[in-house]
């Protein structure tokens, strides 16, 4: 079959994904550029909503799917001159000829697209064990797009399942627990390592796990999934190394790849997990073609190796980075230090930079405590327990990772923490910041200052 | 009349004042030092108290005054073996010959005290118009110390007042019109300035005065107190320039000045408002005498010039780096950037750096914006309003200042800011920070980073 080819402007912009990072890149270059092309081809219904909002949805914190969507194809069309493609889903690219196959998966129709630059912000893919039957019976679910929130939405509404079955400890699992309890499931967690949260060290993590057993979640650590009980499209039971765990509904998050499969054959350079490789302008290695967000490695600024992340700042940032160099400014994106927050109904985690794997597997020699302290002044209500692990350079005092685990005000101290590693703070650093206090935000000394104040004297 | 002299062992360290900064130097010495002398003198009967926490005392936030007191006298005495004597004012330093005047307060006698090393921690004092009369009725308070409070509490809960005027808007009058308004007065607060809380600009002190009119509090701006109505040992009512305010209870929130009054003819350095001059180590010009606290400058780190600031943190700080020094380890203070904090019922307010008239005085070109986001994903339940005003220098970028005001969850970010100012970063710093972000804690890009985004287009 011949396919016709699209032929746009010498200079169209094609981006594939409409996500955060598609559309961060999308607007920018039309600010700058009012006249430009902009095609984007998003394989769903679907644009510039938060996908780090699915759980709050489902968990009816957020009243509707249409909350979460900050800007709808319509008004990118009609608004800002974005020719926003919806159900479009682009099957492979040949840099050769500047051109994308695209499949309208409401037509079923294939055609190729000419392109004068391309930005690729496929995003991510949850992870999903499609060598064990049943992965996907109706009510098995992977979370990742608004598609897929609401399908789980859906079903519990109209299925009133009782029992849960998540898989995988990690961001998602853990937000998962909490949305399944809040919607009043009884909910079980299955996770391979010894603790929950892989991200954090085992000391913290086990503090993770703790809490989750205290709001009521049935932690299954050190077992694994071998086994889905089917029927009829209909998943009975989880069947790990160690039980057999009837399940009304079962939720994987045991992590994302980059969704990247399309681009074999591309000669576009992939790297860490098979996410795209670019420079600091968010540029690949093939001329006009450039790649933002989940699909692409990310620079650790810390061990200086490149990494996969998949969050929504980066997906933001480099979407912006991306737009403005295609756009002609010269900005860059200079990496990330993987700083990451999570809250489990009133349990706020939060970490950022190395963990002990990290500095044991680079080989750096380091320090590392962690203490106990209160959100607020002691005698202030509402004063809550944060317990706060620092991890420095052994000699220089540098501060390499922190990890926050608390209740109510805890988290968002990891901020300063991400800032000091950026910029190469040591804790005598930290000590001597002037951060703010006052009875109801604080103690005199900051939790993240108590604990430099304790670790220092290790170095 | 000739006093009797105590000599104490030859490098006995002699403390004035059981409060912040005293009783962190005092402590700090007793862990390196198990043995040495260590005297305190306090004129107080309490020692190592949160100031701080004395207006949430009073809004009866915290239940009793005890609650205050971190540690009490006996417990410095009988668990750490420092000799603090309450009830004990100095009243002069004699540098020539290392001894202190000292006055038993409960015996009404005075003696000389030998020191071998002495520590000036007297604190500060709130300003008092003592030249206008009244101002020591009855009901008419400062606030400062735990005694204070006390009366203040005492007062209220004995005489039941309706109407209070607070004099002056800074932290401490704010923080005491949200006390009063909690206690259920009616409050009235005069303030010289055309907006509360000069520490900030008057744009976003504007947002101030707007969001203590929406908690109820009378604001009269551009006044000034020029008699208080009399009789009795009783104020009537607070007249000023512009009208006649009946009132039952009257607080004074004009500013504290360094309490070293009693330094006169002493030959130690003062500077800025008569605070005491030292050096990083908190050593003053005099071999062996040392001031840490609200009684001394600071350097600010931006201006580079000294200001005097009279803060919680600074004290812990500099008490803990003079108690260093006393006791041998050289550790160093280098001074601040003027970050603080304060809480008016739901509204949150911060500031740290130079703010507008600092710069214009310095001569320091400059460019500023603010701009208004949330403190949440948008979608996420409790989003509150959060503005943030950036300072920074015209061609470099570099930050210079920061303030916030917003409802729960605004104001800690101003850490952020205050670490970013010590650091040197500048805008495209703070845009490049991998700040934390999850929906129940903040939008994709934080509130500071869209500040700065803002910003740095005009760079």
């Amino acid at each position: 079959m011949t396919l016709t080819t699209t032929t746009p402007a010498a200079d169209a912009l094609v981006i594939i994904g409409g996500d955060a990072a598609g559309m961060s890149a999308a607007s920018k270059v039309r600010r700058v550029q009012p006249n430009r092309q902009i095609i984007v081809f998003e394989k769903s219904h679907y644009t510039s909503y938060s996908a780090c909002g699915i759980p709050y949805y489902i968990s009816g914190t957020v009243k509707t799917s249409e909350e979460l969507i900050a800007r709808s194809p319509e008004e990118f069309r009609t608004v800002y001159n974005i020719d926003v493609r919806t159900m479009h889903r682009v099957l492979s690219v040949d840099t050769d000829n500047k051109r994308v196959k695209v499949l309208d998966k409401e037509k079923g129709t294939e055609f190729w697209q000419q392109y004068g630059q391309l930005l690729i912000a496929t995003g991510g893919k949850p992870y999903c064990p499609e060598h064990i039957t049943g992965h996907d019976a109706a009510n098995v679910f992977g979370v990742s797009t608004l598609k897929t929130g609401i399908k789980i939405e859906n079903f519990i509404r109209d299925t009133k399942p009782k029992t849960a079955v998540i898989l995988g400890g990690g961001y998602i699992g853990l937000e998962m627990a909490e949305a399944l309890l809040i919607r009043g499931l009884n909910v079980c967690l299955v996770n391979r390592g010894e603790q929950v949260m892989n991200t954090m060290d085992p000391d913290m993590g086990t503090l993770i796990s703790e809490a989750m057993r205290n709001l009521g979640v049935t932690l299954y650590l050190e077992e694994e999934l071998t086994e889905l009980e089917n029927a009829d499209n209909k998943v009975t039971a989880v069947i790990t190394n160690k039980r057999r765990i009837e399940a009304d509904m079962v939720v994987f998050g045991m992590g994302t790849s980059p969704n990247t499969y399309f681009l074999e054959g591309s000669k576009i350079e992939l790297g860490v997990k098979n996410a795209i490789k670019t420079n600091a302008h968010m540029q690949t290695n093939i001329p006009d073609v450039w790649a933002a967000g989940d699909c692409t490695e990310t620079l650790n600024l810390v061990s200086k190796h490149p990494m996969h992340i998949a969050l929504g700042t980066l997906a933001n940032k480099t979407g912006l980075v991306a737009g403005s160099n295609i756009a002609g400014e010269a900005i860059t994106f200079p990496g990330a230090v993987g700083t990451a927050v999570c809250k489990i109904c009133s349990y706020e985690v939060a970490r950022t930079g190395l963990q002990e794997k990290d500095l044991i597997r680079l080989g750096i020699e380091y320090v590392t405590a962690s203490t106990s302290s209160k959100t607020r002044a002691r005698y202030y209500p509402g004063a809550k327990k944060i317990t706060v692990k620092l991890l420095a350079e052994k000699n220089s005092g540098r501060l390499l990772g922190g990890q926050i685990i608390g209740e109510e005000g805890a988290a968002k101290r990891i901020d300063v923490l991400a800032t000091a590693i950026t910029h190469n703070l040591t804790l005598q650093n930290i000590i001597d910041l002037d951060l703010s206090y006052a009875p109801p935000f604080s103690p005199v000394w900051d939790p993240v200052q108590t604990a430099a104040r304790k670790l220092v004297k290790d170095i």
